[in-house]
């Protein structure tokens, strides 16, 4: 890893966003647990993309679809004979690796020798009930949309829709990759958010266009410079199976230019496949435009483009510049000194503030120290209570991005953060 | 299942609350699938627990953990060796039933004979990598708890929180039962919110009380009456073997009073086991006051509450009185007929209202089948839009609880709906 994915990652452990998993035990390779900020964030992104996606629209239908389906779902959707990837091991050191990925080399040992590749299918597998054997046998869901396809005629059913319309999802997604790594950027478990977006088959070119349009807004409403999204065109014969049409939307990491999110035209592959399966008759088949958004790098882009060095006063400043609706905290709360005196009246703003922001009361260490961990985690204000305060009811406000501060009445506090934040 | 649960489970896969998982493929026992007005009926649950629970307190911290851990977690926490239910099969219709749940004679056969009871272990196992054995099964989380365990250390290293503070967490957990069953109540795959709440041992029954009234406090919030929920204390030698004292918060189910919620003293058990385990010392070691709250419990019982049959002209009504706040859609914007005349100027008043709430626009069938429909799904607030508009820019309010209508203007109407909603 370069330079600023280990300075990510640091900050990120340090100031409590992601911690390896089960890390008292040694870790678990490349599970990571989200801490207090980071699951803020995380919940911050996933709520204003249910907001902007399915509440605020009249044509998306969202569900929560169980993680174990019938297993027969993932064998008419081609997942059992065909969710893989080509296995090598090294015949030196014995490590696995795909196939796919490899220059030559072990990346362990230098080894140059390899065992046959094999396919080695990506589905998490699990027993139900006591036995264990292939009667028992289920799979962790290796993506969201079957969940989508299969509930197809219970919403068709229950809401009536017209096309065009959508079926929405959140939620985790499992695949049992060989070589997870860099950072959150692949692991074993992780979080999508995605919709299935069924139109008439004559529309899916003007579908398509359409839903790019809205997921580069998406990414500039995240704070993601345009110039670091970069479409690529997947060519004929590589890509998957059920697709006529995919762009990945690839984003400069430090890692290499790699996938950030999908949009792929699946055609009606997958209801015909649920449909020849079943034996059931669902009418004419609409085609389904699908935007898929990695959640977990949603949280990793997020924190490559908020971070930000700076030179104050000789000394190097780490700043988070998140857009202010997407920061863990709004607002920190600080005492300049712990005594009662100051420290009760800044704990009763703290606790006013509450009920509208998400706000951080914090009185350890000096305040230079505690403003340089609000930079640090991407605080848009923090509010500092002084002596003077005690007399003119005024506190200082500091802005994160221009540092400076302006006093402001205590009585017109909610309002001016209120207005400031909306900006 | 008795007439009300079945009128529930009815009205929640008729309105699309919530489905049979992988329906179409017949199934999968017991599993279900959260449809468009479920999913946000559960969200609206989870996000305002989080909003009280960890965004307004100050002693509160979130984190989102792996659901598949290092194996020694479940290993040190007494799970792999002790996390079991007895399992006994018919030797009659070779069925398997927990024993502990048997009356005498087979439910399904009526057959009176059985095997010996062997101990099922409930955790789900699966494998990472592509080999098959001891050295790769990892397990799916059989609780939410263990994860603030793990992860007690590096929030003390990133938090530096001081006594009391908890560690809170919400998202699924699998158990393997032998027996789920009453619809949303007992299934395989479930979510849970819970926090663990750390104290100094002398406080643990200061705090213990404190969290079993604020429990209460949550359930009225949610629209639960009071005398429908009850304390089981949990008796010597019947608690699990980490807790010192247990409440079941118990709920009049139509099957029954069954467990609802739990609050339970672990001491510093778990902290122990796992400072054990891996060697590590982190010092004087807290106690813990644990209050879990089932997400699909909660889901079933504002259903359960909010259900209501009443008589209107000779006919039955049927209404969902969810707590405003709680409702799936704030609000139907319907035309009176679906003429362009109508239905232009009621979109665009939906439109402007979805920036504010969660609105439905609906313009098929009759004005009365639609008010039905809104009623059945506790949608509070009904906004008809007739002809009568065109000319004095007022539109029809009605009250789902009372049924009354009251003439709004327009540009009124979005104060209006938000003065009603808050109360």
């Amino acid at each position: 890893m370069n330079d600023l994915m280990e300075k990510i990652v640091s900050l990120a452990k340090r100031r409590g966003f992601i911690f390896p998993g089960s890390e008292i035990y040694g870790g678990l390779a490349n599970s990571w647990d989200y801490g207090p900020l980071g699951v803020q964030l995380k919940k911050n992104i996933t709520d204003e993309w249910w907001k902007i996606f399915v509440e605020r629209r009249s044509d998306m239908y969202g569900i929560d679809p169980a993680i174990i389906m019938n297993p027969k779902v993932w064998e008419a959707s081609g997942h059992v004979a065909e969710f893989s990837d080509p296995l090598v091991e090294c015949k030196s050191c014995h490590q696995r690796f795909r196939a796919d990925q490899l220059e030559g080399a072990c990346p362990n040992c230098d080894g140059t020798e390899f065992s046959e590749a094999k396919n080695f299918n990506l589905l998490f597998k699990t027993f139900i009930g006591p036995l264990e054997d292939s009667s028992t046998t289920a799979y962790l869901r290796g993506e969201l949309a079957q969940a989508m396809f299969v509930d197809y005629p219970q919403i068709i059913q229950t809401m009536r829709p017209a096309l065009p319309f959508g079926i929405a999802a959140q939620g985790k997604v499992f695949r049992n990759e060989i070589t997870p790594g860099n950072f959150i950027f692949r692991t074993r478990e992780f979080n999508l958010m995605e919709f299935e977006y069924f139109v008439a088959e004559s529309d899916w070119e003007k579908y398509f266009e359409y839903w790019r349009e809205k997921m580069h807004d998406w990414l500039t409403h995240l704070g993601v410079t345009p110039a670091h999204v970069h479409e690529h065109e997947i060519p004929d014969g590589e890509r998957a199976h059920y697709s006529k049409r995919t762009i990945d939307f690839e984003y400069d990491y430090p890692f290499g230019q790699k996938e950030l999110y999908g949009l792929a035209y699946r055609t009606d592959f997958d209801l015909a496949r649920h449909t020849k399966a079943t034996g059931n008759d669902w009418g004419a088949l609409p085609h389904v435009i699908e935007p898929t958004f990695g959640v977990d790098r949603s949280v990793l882009v997020t924190l490559l483009e908020a971070y930000h060095e700076e030179e104050v006063e000789g000394e190097t400043r780490v700043v988070l510049r998140f857009p202010k609706w997407l920061a863990p905290v709004h607002v920190a709360v600080l005492p300049l000194s712990k005594k009662d005196e100051l420290a009760k009246p800044t704990q009763e703003i703290a606790a006013s503030l509450q009920s509208h922001f998400r706000v951080e009361y914090d009185e350890t260490q000096s305040i230079g120290k505690r403003y340089r961990r609000q930079d640090e985690i991407g605080t848009p204000y923090c509010i500092t209570v002084d002596f003077e305060t005690l007399n003119d009811k005024k506190v200082t406000v500091r802005d994160r991005d221009t540092m400076q501060q302006e006093r402001v009445d205590i009585s017109l506090l909610a309002d001016y953060l209120s207005d400031k934040l909306r900006s």
